[in-house]
C-alpha cells in the first residue's frame, strides 16, 4: 500500500530499452502490494506493471511464480505474463532492487461480491488447478499446516490481549487440525491467497488473477477452502449459502471434487480460517505505535472459524454431497 | 503519497454515467498528491485521473482552479482539462468527497532536470502567464509576503532546533522583505508551486504541467522567481547558471521581462525561498513522533535563501540586464 522506492525516469527509460515494450510515455506509483513498490506504466505499447521487489520476498521464490504466470497464462488462464527482456530474462535490477514488468490486466475488483462474482472465482480457479497439473516446477506451503504452530508461538504470549481465550482457543483448533490434516487429497499448484482484491472483472465478467507470491504446491481442495472463507462471507460475518454453492458448483463444472475432497472440505476450511487468523494476529501485534497502516482484523477469521467448526458436511455450504450440485 | 479513501468499483461506474469518457475497465489508486486521493482509470475511451478532495482543501477554491485549467488548456496551455458531466458541471460527490475528472497527461517528471528542461519549463510558464491574462476570476495568494509572518509565528519558538539562530536569520529576512516587497509589478494568475515533479516531459519535450491548487493571483515574476530556486540548484546546493539562463532566455522569448521585473527577480527569489523555507520549517515541526512520512528538509531552502541574498542582479542568473539575453 505505499511506494517505497522511487525510480529515475531516466533510470527507467534505460531499464525499458531491454524490452520490447515500446518507448515509456508514463509511469505511476500504484497503491497496491503490501511488500513491493509498484508502477503502471503506459508505453507507446500499452500499460504494464513495473514490480520492484523490496527485501522482505525471498528471491529464490520469484522464479517459480514468474515462470508459473507464464505457464498458466500460456494454457489460457487471463493472468499477468511476465514480459521478457530480449535476451528471455525475466527478472531484471533496477534501484538496487530485483525487478519484473508484467502486462497490465484491465478488470476491478470486486468490493462487494455477488453470487455472479462467486462463480466466476470459482470456475478461474478450477481452471487454474487444472492448467497447473504439468507445471515441471514445486514450491512446498510455507504457510499450510506444518507453519501454523510457529505462528501461533509467535502471537500465543499476546494473544487474549485482543480478545480473553483466544489463546486456549487457538491451541485447541491447532491441536485439533494438526491430528487430522488431510495426507492423500489431490495436491498440486494452488494460489493460495485469492481473495478479492486478487481477482479483476469487467462488468459481471471475470477477466484475470493477479498476485502469485503466495502460490505454491498444496491440497487443490484447500485453495477452494481459501475462496469459501474469503468470499462468502457478509460484512456481517453472515455466511451466504448461495454465494458457496455458485462458487462451488462453478468450481465443480470445471473440476469436479471427488468424495474425499468434499468429505474434507469443512476441515480444510477451518484451516484456511486457521491460517488467516494467525497470519493476521501476528501482524496485528507486530503493528509498531503510532504506524499508519492499520493491519487487518484478526478476529474477522476467528468468527468465520467458529462458522466453519460448526460445518457438518459439504451440504452446509449448499452444495449436495457426492458430486452431484444442488 | 496516500490512498486515504477507497472507492468501491459499482460505485465508481454509478458516478462515471454522469459523463460521456466511456466505460470503466481498472482504477489504481497513485502514489501522488500529499493531501487528496487519485486514482488513474481507465475506460473504454482512455485514461483519467479521479481526485477526491479530503479535508484539508477549501473547497471553495476549487471553483477557481478547475476553471483555471480549462482555461489554458482552451488557450493551448498543455494541462489537464476537468471532464464534464453530460450537465455540464466539472465537481461531483463520490464516497462523500468533492470529486474531479480530469483527463490523464502522459509524460514523467525530471528527477534530475537538465538545461533543456529547464527551457522547456521557461518556455511553458511565460505561455501560461500570457495565456492566463483574460482569465475572469481571482483568488488571493494566501502564501504571498503577507502570510509568511503568520507562519513565522508557528515556527519561530522551535526554530533554533533546526539549526542555531536560524529564529532570528528568517525574522531578519522578514523585515527586510515586508519593506520592500514590490507593489507595482505586472501581476496575473500564477502556478506558484511549478517544481519539477509538477512539470510532465515526454523525452526531452516538455507534455504538459500539473497540480494547480496553489494557483492563485500574484505577481508574475514571483512565479518565474520560485522555478528558479526549484530547477536551477543541483542536489549539493551549488546554484547552475546554464540552467538559470536557460530557464530565463526561453521565459523571456515567449514573454519578456520589463526593466522592473528584472530588477525586483532577486529580491522575489529571496521571498520564493524565504516562503518554502517557512512552509516546510512548520510542516517538518508539525510532524507526530514515529510518522512515516519524511517531510521536505526546511534547511534545502535556507541554503537557497543564503544565495539568493547575495546574488546583486539578474546578471548573477547568466542574463543580460534590461531585456538582452546573455
Amino acid at each position: 500500500m505505499a511506494v517505497y522506492t522511487d525510480v529515475a525516469a531516466d533510470d527507467l527509460a534505460d531499464f525499458l530499452r531491454a524490452y520490447e515494450i515500446g518507448d515509456l510515455l508514463s509511469y505511476k506509483g500504484i497503491a497496491e502490494g503490501v511488500e513491493n513498490t509498484n508502477f503502471l506504466l503506459h508505453t507507446t505499447r500499452g500499460s504494464f506493471i513495473l514490480t520492484l521487489y523490496e527485501k522482505r520476498v525471498a528471491s529464490g521464490d520469484l522464479p517459480y511464480f514468474l515462470a508459473l504466470m507464464a505457464h498458466l497464462a500460456a494454457r489460457g488462464v487471463s493472468c499477468p505474463q511476465p514480459e521478457k527482456t530480449r535476451d528471455g530474462e525475466i527478472c531484471g535490477a533496477l534501484s538496487g532492487r530485483p525487478a519484473v514488468i508484467i502486462n497490465f490486466l484491465e478488470g476491478v475488483w470486486p468490493r462487494r461480491p455477488s453470487a455472479v462474482h462467486c462463480a466466476g472465482v470459482g470456475e478461474a480457479l478450477a481452471k487454474m488447478h487444472l492448467a497447473g497439473l504439468d507445471f515441471p516446477y514445486t514450491r512446498a506451503n510455507p504457510l499450510s499446516v506444518g507453519g501454523w504452530r510457529p505462528l501461533f508461538e509467535i502471537a500465543a504470549p499476546r494473544a487474549d490481549e485482543i480478545q480473553p481465550g483466544l489463546r486456549d482457543f487457538i491451541a485447541a483448533e491447532l491441536d485439533h487440525l494438526e491430528g487430522r490434516w488431510p495426507r492423500h487429497l489431490p495436491t498440486g499448484v494452488i494460489h493460495a491467497d485469492l481473495f478479492p482484491d486478487n481477482v479483476f472483472f469487467i462488468g459481471d465478467q471475470l477477466s484475470g488473477l493477479i498476485d502469485f507470491p503466495f502460490s505454491c504446491n498444496d491440497i487443490l481442495a484447500y485453495d477452494v477452502a481459501i475462496c469459501l472463507n474469503a468470499w462468502c462471507f457478509e460484512p456481517d460475518h453472515a455466511f451466504n449459502v448461495t454465494k458457496a454453492r455458485a462458487l462451488l458448483a462453478a468450481y465443480q463444472r470445471a473440476r469436479p471434487l471427488s468424495e474425499a475432497e468434499q468429505a474434507a472440505l469443512p476441515l480444510l476450511a477451518r484451516g484456511a480460517a486457521l491460517r488467516f487468523l494467525l497470519t493476521r494476529l501476528v501482524d496485528f501485534l507486530d503493528v509498531p505505535e503510532g504506524a499508519l497502516v492499520r493491519p487487518k482484523d484478526p478476529l474477522e477469521y476467528f468468527r468465520k472459524l467458529r462458522f466453519q467448526q460448526n460445518v457438518a458436511s459439504i451440504r452446509d455450504y449448499g452444495v449436495e454431497a457426492a458430486g452431484a450440485v444442488a
